[in-house]
């Protein structure tokens, strides 16, 4: 497994291999791999002839100082853990390649951007629009995979891709879980023992929601309600957001007749937590 | 000569190109031909194997809607033109497919924007980042050529190649002037000949100031106040900014001790010009 740190090392490598006729996949990282990682990884590998990896912690999309500083690092860890499941190569830059000195483009998604992780963490969408642009003009994939737990994440790089005419397909999947529920997630390191007990919770008020829209209730209000019921009776739990929204222009629903996507954005004690799922309608009888 | 529309089939084309080693160059246009454009693409077409031009009007970045509907077009006219200096093959996309309904995606570089050109016509250069970005995503270019005649947008563009790891070269050529020294420009279409004649009063300007930093004058103010005195004496001539810079960052200079660039932009009539000129310092005796 080859490690790359140098952007214009990364590009010209990618530029030789894309005019050999290789096809290049990428899972951009955060390091702190856990198995929703490790999904992405394994398909980025079945699907291309070569597989990159990025790991980089991106400053520019954390809007608070603190939550950059806790963000778990296990960079020994990490590699293993890629090694293992067969990545070919990993594109690890500093912040300082990333972002030398007199930096100063950003990328914007607009209306996309305005609610929810938007509207609860300022800046941050700008920050990750902009990495990941820099790192597929960077590694130049074909195919980049990302996952559904950023459900809104997802959206707004699929919605830049389209926009900016990027030529690559973004792939999304699915949510990883622990046995419980929770879904797999970085930030989960950083939750204490009685926390990580709570943490569930989440997954417990969208399991909820979703046996709601099951059973034909059409109402997002009483569903809505139901979840908060669920997740204020936790006491280590403090809502963020919850909302049921379109699943492509995540405007809020009020009455649910088409398929709808609950999201939530939850305080784990000091840790937030996000997860959604996406719900179809019954079909009418 | 080649002309292509559509944005997937203009991308699959260079890719296919690419691949096979072939250069590409790529020379931006909003049409209404003029001889600094020929002079862009006569070395575009020396230096690549396939040269490309684009002609979009880019109605994002106009920030006054009558300026969109006054901008000179000549379709017919710039064909012949491009086809006479052996463009290969002209990009022309419609808006609709450059800007699809629920297009959300802006490219804003910072810092360089925020004066002159910047000031004066909000959100213009947001608009040209982002056109241009699209375009360099669309037609892949290894380089692409613009006018110094646009001083401040080719440093933005330069820029925002650099900061998004675009990977082609940015070409900046000088600017073409017709006998009495104005500058080749789409919108001296739209001067009356009256106002043609006023118009190389920017030019007159500008060489003043060249001759009294080359005399040895360090004192930015007393040039600038002689340039304003030269124009104010135009009764067609009324001034948006004149400003003596640092070549790279745009600031306004006090005290010329380097090279420096004098940017102006002058209403000649109803008709807004611009031009500017780089001046090296002499060396000490």
């Amino acid at each position: 497994m080859q490690v790359i740190e140098y952007p214009k090392k990364m590009q010209e490598l990618s530029e030789q291999l894309r005019r050999e006729g290789k096809i290049l996949g990428l899972v951009p990282t955060m390091g702190a791999l856990h198995e929703g990682h490790l999904s992405l990884l394994r398909r980025c590998r079945a699907e291309n002839d070569l597989s990159v990896m990025s790991l980089f912690v991106n400053p520019a999309q954390f809007d608070r100082k603190d939550d950059l500083a806790a963000y778990p690092q296990d960079w020994e860890g990490d590699f293993k853990k890629a090694e293992a499941v067969g990545v070919d190569l990993v594109y690890a830059p500093t912040a300082g390649m990333m972002y030398p000195e007199g930096y100063q483009t950003y990328v914007e998604v607009e209306a996309l951007t305005r609610r929810w992780e938007g509207a609860s963490r300022p800046g941050h969408f700008r920050g990750v629009a902009t990495v990941v642009a820099k790192l597929f003009t960077i590694v130049k994939p074909h195919q980049a995979y990302f996952g559904q737990k950023d459900y809104q994440q997802a959206l707004v790089v699929q919605r830049m891709v389209q926009d900016l005419n990027l030529d690559l397909e973004v792939i999304i999947l699915p949510i990883i879980r622990e046995e419980d529920g929770l879904a797999s997630s970085s930030r989960n390191w950083n939750l204490s023992p009685e926390e990580r007990c709570a943490a569930p919770v989440l997954y417990k008020a969208l399991q909820a929601a979703e046996a709601r829209v099951r059973a034909g209730e059409q109402g997002a209000e009483a569903i809505l309600e139901r979840m908060r019921e669920i997740i204020e009776a936790e006491p280590l739990a403090e809502i963020d957001y919850i909302a049921c929204c379109h699943p492509m222009r995540l405007e809020p629903v009020e009455r649910i007749t088409e398929s709808v996507v609950f999201l939530l954005a939850v305080w784990i004690g000091r840790t937030r937590l996000i997860d959604n799922a996406l719900v179809e309608v019954p079909a009418q009888a």
